[in-house]
């Protein structure tokens, strides 16, 4: 029986009609192998943001439901010129939007959640020879309103596609070869990782989210659906990202990722009483921002100091709110930093041996990196420190963990 | 009670944000003014023909139904953008696709016809103080794909709309004033016609083409819904198009058109046995190729000569045809002439007024105009003559039927 491959092209991927034709030949070249295709695009390069441009100029904030009718024609342009190409190459090309084909979301416009794909429409199409291309990045809620996933939100509508048709594999291609190591950029030693476990790759966060939406690894977690991380301008096997015991032999550490997109709050002296982290947090997170690493120690004198880093986009909010936590809790010095990086080592196989985590924090101490904050998960250890080390300390902890090697698995 | 209003407006009218917000503030106007209005909105400026241009880079003869669902999009954005402008005045826009109202066409992509508008949904936004904003020219058909209605299909998305919400009047906003006795720009004493009849606005084809859509004219006559014809730009009552019984008093002559995209094709000696024009204006047909003047006149030798108009875009296609016709029918020699123009008087007034016919031959003879067909209907005479003549002709039967005086109606 042939293969069914779900095929997920991002903005760069069809940015003109040229990027286009060489979409369509992949297609082509995949079905003349003897797989069956099922395809979704983004929207052509820097449309969307063009579209954004245009609403700001009526306004800055303007009304999400229409923000989301606006904004999801992107994607609608470029599927009718993919099916136009594939039809043009006597390939059945038909283009969906997720509106068509009933991809239903929740009412979170600007940043819906896949609930459901409704499939019966193409799976005999599918079966029948033909390529359906879909609208990624958006669907509709229950009262028939158009909803978008949220940037990068593509991925996760190929994912939940390629669940719905229970594909053989997700391939999601992208202008990297794959996973990396590290950032490349940062450290030219960096490796390709041929294998990485949907767990890591959650955890490599800071390179997960420039090659891949990490709502699209969870949903590929969650129903076990092989995602292939592929180059859309290079061949090569690319990164398969799939599930733990698929994968056979590993390196204790994976990878390195590195972010300088957050800041640092904390507030000083709170009294160590039950629920106060949830005081603290609580306005924090009503008022719709994300917190990252938390760190909380009690000091001698049975008050903690309470620390947390938030994207930089939310920090002058999150210190406002903080302050205001800090006056109704009776005091509490506020402290900010916003010129800090989280660098942090991942690896499956970090749970069975012991002394990975001095041996990172020997590396950084050697480079005379000074360590600010520490948290810890089975497969991950994370340290925030100074910004402008942040370079030396991936080159330092790469080097320590000998991920220039060439890798088997 | 208060008063239901459908507003159009073209691609002019919305071609950039600034226009967008003039859009707004006329429906705020009229909303102030004690109205309840929907909107009906074509695609920004040249933003289809942009879309036109990229399908046509990757198949300069795309698959229709691809077309239909790229274009599309041009609609869907503006809708939006009025929803959003609509809002920031307090005003609760709201956009609607034509797929999500539920407009349903046949299955003619790119140029399907209007079958059914489903306007419960928003007939009770409407009595709640909403403003639906609705894209024009698009609709779906059975099969839940997207089809579009042919440009300036619009009118038509407006006029259909009007009579499924059972409105009081839909306002066509255009670049001019209104209704004219003939282009002003080919006599400058043209004059503003108050009222016109559905009937007549029929019959003025070119000036009606360049205002409204003439299938727009044909629903709105079908239904009995009043359309005027508005400027975007200057202020003014426009032209009203209507039932002839509500038009009290009126002039013989409403007005002259004129159409210079024409070309004709004879073909003479063909035998004058019953069903020949059958066979020569069916394969014409077949093709797809829309026939306008049609005259045949039998010869003393019993063969006839039959001669036709069509677009020029379809004339070298229709030569063709033709000839292969006339070698099927056993000869007959076809001459073409694609340098010529038409030239119409209408009135509804014309059908109790005895020598308007002789009038119009007479004016065209002082002039030395050489009339090379005639066709009449019961409220138009159309004559055929030389393209280069055409502007001299509009001047004279503009002067002979006095249609520069002021009128009351």
């Amino acid at each position: 029986m042939s293969k069914l491959i779900v095929k997920k092209f991002g903005g760069t991927s069809v940015a003109n009609v040229e990027r286009i034709e060489a979409v369509a030949d992949n297609i082509e070249r995949t079905i003349k192998a003897g797989s069956k295709v099922a395809v979704v695009l983004s929207a052509m390069g820097k449309s969307t943001d063009d579209l954004i441009a245009l609403s700001k100029q009526i306004n800055p904030e303007p009304d999400l439901r229409e923000y989301d009718a606006l904004v999801s024609t992107g994607e609608q342009v470029s599927v009718a010129l993919l099916a136009m190409a594939l039809l043009k190459r006597g390939i059945k090309g038909k283009s969906y939007t997720a509106y068509q084909l009933g991809i239903r979301t929740n009412s979170s416009h600007s940043r819906a959640r896949i609930l459901d794909v409704d499939v019966d429409k193409i799976t005999k199409e599918i079966e029948e020879g033909a390529v359906p291309v879909i609208t990624g990045f958006q669907g509709m809620n229950e009262f028939g309103d158009i909803t978008t996933l949220g940037r990068g939100g593509s991925d996760t509508t190929g994912v939940a596609l390629a669940v719905a048709l229970d594909a053989d594999e997700c391939q999601i291609f992208t202008d990297v070869d794959g996973v990396f190591t590290t950032d490349p950029r940062i450290y030219d030693k960096a490796k390709l990782l041929k294998n990485v476990s949907f767990e890591e790759m959650l955890e490599l966060s800071s390179m997960g989210a420039k090659v891949l939406q990490l709502r699209a690894v969870e949903y590929a977690s969650k129903f076990n659906m092989p995602i292939r991380v592929v180059s859309s301008f290079n061949e090569g096997e690319g990164t398969l990202v799939q599930e733990e015991k698929n994968i056979m032999e590993r390196p204790i550490v994976s990878g390195i990722s590195s972010v300088d997109t957050e800041a640092k709050l904390t507030i000083r002296g709170v009294p160590d009483i039950p629920g106060v982290a949830a005081k603290i947090l609580g306005p924090i997170s009503d008022a719709g921002i994300d917190v990252d690493v938390i760190v909380q120690n009690i000091g001698a004198d049975k008050t903690t100091d309470f620390t947390f880093t938030v994207d930089k986009s939310d920090f002058s909010k999150a210190e406002k709110i903080l302050k205001e936590t800090s006056n109704s809790l009776g005091g509490g010095q506020v402290e900010v930093d916003d010129q800090i990086a989280k660098i942090s080592i991942v690896g499956r196989g970090m749970r069975a041996h012991a002394g990975i985590a001095s041996k990172m924090f020997q590396a950084l101490a050697e480079n005379e990196i000074n360590i600010l904050m520490i948290t810890t998960s089975e497969i991950k250890i994370s340290v925030v420190i100074s910004k402008d080390e942040m370079k030396d300390a991936v080159r330092a902890l790469h080097d320590a963990f000998d991920l220039d090697r060439e890798l088997d698995t």
